[in-house]
């Protein structure tokens, strides 16, 4: 069974809504959870949020937060999942910022993705270096491990 | 050149923001306009409103209008298209809402799938039947439609 398919069983039995906030991904975590008949009985709503604009805008993510630590980084994360789940109906939202290149920094290289995961419990965030890739393989190296995140996160929820 | 190329190059060359409203495409053509480097140029941000209370809070679609049209209507698509321009600092929307199926009904066929087209200048919107193709194909069909109608705005602005 893919992850996508479940999330949906594990979702429908628990009966909490999914959303999602993108910016590297660019809606590649909504579309695979959407690709299954009868995801719309667990996915409510996705942001992609690609713009710093869009993020503060659309998320609630503090000006401050992305001036001090950027776009990439644990702390927006977290505020991206933050207000995705607090702009939607669902009870669990991800979220994904990213460096998906071609190039980077020495400060923040090709492959590092940050995501975070918010609940009316917690709000956890993690960064993985999916390494140089290139930016398809990134892209969807986070699409998938973003994914993963959501399944452990609907385990967590009574 | 690939159609999400064609729309990066005509959109940075009129300087140009992109934002789209996605339903039953579920994040598929923000997936595919940011899927090149440098997108980040043009592509604003993308909603990806799979419920109807997500239609309504983040794009302004009247209950009224879902109510008498129903989610698959042109009517809605203007509406989903005309609220992603309001909600972002992009120059042209498009929206997509259909059936992607497995199933539909007499009245609404799987593979019918509507889109709305929105600038400063006017609201346009189109129907296209794709058929039973099954989920994926009506999917991925209306995903390329959307950048074919964005590429045919792109040109119609100054």
């Amino acid at each position: 069974m893919s992850i996508a398919a479940q999330i949906l069983e594990l979702a429908r039995t628990k009966g909490v809504m999914i959303a999602c906030a993108e910016s590297c991904t660019g809606g590649l975590v909504a579309a695979a959870l959407t690709e299954l008949p009868g995801s719309s009985m667990m996915f409510d709503r996705g942001f992609v949020t690609y713009t710093n604009a869009a993020k503060t805008a659309l998320l609630g993510v503090k000006p401050g937060t992305l001036h001090m630590h950027g776009a990439v980084s644990e702390e927006v994360a977290k505020e991206m999942a933050t207000g995705a789940l607090a702009g939607s109906d669902a009870g669990l939202a991800v979220s994904i910022t990213g460096i998906a290149g071609p190039g980077g920094s020495d400060n923040k290289p090709e492959g590092r993705v940050c995501f975070g995961l918010a609940s009316g419990i917690q709000v956890w965030s993690v960064t993985q270096e999916f390494g140089a890739l290139g930016r398809s393989r990134v892209r969807t190296a986070a699409r998938d491990y973003a994914q993963t995140l959501l399944l452990e996160g609907l385990h967590t929820l009574p």
